[in-house]
């Protein structure tokens, strides 16, 4: 196993110890929201935002405890999203993670209770522990976590998503969707993981920042290849979904190699907005290659 | 007009502006989305939220402007609330202030996002502005923000409300239910309103606190008397309704007159809790009153 491989399984497995405690237990009333809102977060997923925030946290010096929390705030909000994403009225999907999606484990009442009982934890972690030096800076990163969540974030992503069915869109447009739907959150989790720690000069932050832009965007067109060429057991979510929807993808627009190639083009940009950090920036560095590498 | 109407009046219209000014343009994307966020929001409701907020402000001398963006938070997370229980896999409700339910005039989707993007834009309100001297009340306040919106406050309590109907419940479970759904966030109302100006002993929070349990409790039973007593369009959304569901109610639990006499005793407690503060809460005494007093 290399090194990264044994890193990223640590924070994978400490991001679900943490989850575990800060959950409220399915011991306490009511508990079958806490059951769902468990059942929604816990026991699966990349963890790709929280290694980003780990990640990014390093480039600070960021205390570990501090950048634990605002992970976990990031996969309530992913996993509130994906709750919501699956229901009925929205993709309609039934598996998710290799599991049944919430509201066919629970009822479609309990998985939007979930979700948004979700969303609210995940405010209520990021306000309720000391996560900066200064109130102030952790007042900065609930204004930035609370925009990647709203109309000009994930759910403004969610809903252009949902209005592209069926449409003809270009790639811009497709691009302008990702940055909101999948980027926006993915962008967060990289700022506040950075601003777990010591103060990173202006250009610093927005050189980190595009690296998030480039990841977040090449974390959605190596899904779409992916749900292209794999299966669905590979990928535990229903394969050749977004086809079938009739839901314009990277490679639908541009095709697969093409799609390959911008992929690719990413991942550089990615790399070379790191280029003025020091080898603290390693572990932001391998996780980019892992997103545009990964198999499933 | 009473004063206190002429008041009232003015914060409502207040906040409809507020409001309006703070919720994304329609003229900008998602067009769709923000249409849905503002329909859900604008153009009704009792305002009785914002006006706790701002009873609760003049104890403390809070800037008004400060309060205007806690109760629009409020207002936003209260929006969101409806628009999610109005939902078919919910209450599956068509009408709501005398208008097509957010899902009706839209659909499901839409509605579904325009709740969570207003969830999202409430904790943007409070993170984006300044509200109080310090950020680590700030912080706080977004704190209290957070717990009365999640699984232990509103979304709690709905969870709580689907899982009661059709069942036999006892009065301490049904007042349990209500405390956690309408009472968390009046409750919020009330204390982020006075934290938005000087600070107070911890016992007249206390006493605020205690004030804000009554009046929260006391707007449900009043609701459900009205629920029972009113035809739909006096309320202005469909009347008889739990009854038809076959929801416990105060009415049902309590019979009509034990419940009118509860709610008196209510507004009666919550009288005494402000009774060691001078003239300045006044408004809050008559909110008290006119919460139970209302015709619909």
């Amino acid at each position: 196993m290399s090194d990264f491989q044994e890193w990223s399984r640590t924070v994978a497995g400490e991001m679900e110890r943490t989850l575990e405690s800060l959950l409220p237990p399915s011991s306490t009333e009511p508990k079958r929201l806490h059951d769902a809102m468990r059942y929604a977060t816990l026991g699966g997923g990349k963890r790709v935002r929280p290694m980003l925030a780990h990640g990014a946290g390093l480039i600070t010096d960021a205390p570990d405890d501090r950048v634990k929390i605002v992970s976990a705030a990031v996969e309530a909000i992913h996993a509130y999203s994906l709750a919501h994403d699956d229901l009925p009225c929205m993709d309609d999907d039934v598996l998710r993670r290799g599991k049944p999606t919430c509201h066919v484990e629970f009822d479609e009442a309990t998985a939007l209770l979930a979700g948004d009982a979700l969303q609210a934890l995940a405010f209520e972690l990021i306000s309720s522990h000391k996560l900066a030096d200064s109130p102030q800076q952790q007042v900065e990163m609930l204004q930035i976590f609370s925009r990647a969540c709203g109309s000009h974030g994930m759910a403004g992503g969610q809903a252009i998503d949902l209005a592209n069915v069926g449409r003809q869109i270009t790639l811009p447009e497709l691009e302008f969707m990702h940055i909101l739907k999948t980027g926006a959150l993915i962008r967060a989790s990289v700022l506040l993981g950075a601003l777990c720690g010591k103060p990173l000069a202006e250009t610093d932050m927005q050189h980190l920042d595009h690296y998030a832009k480039c990841v977040g965007l090449a974390f959605q067109v190596v899904d779409d290849i992916l749900d292209c060429e794999s299966n669905t057991e590979q990928l535990g979510k229903t394969a050749g979904k977004d086809q079938d929807a009739n839901k314009p993808t990277y490679v639908s627009l541009m095709g697969l190699a093409p799609a390959k190639r911008f992929a690719d083009e990413l991942l550089d940009d990615a790399q070379k907005a790191l280029s003025g950090f020091d080898n603290r920036a390693d572990r932001l560095r391998q996780l980019a290659e892992f997103i545009v590498r990964r198999q499933h």
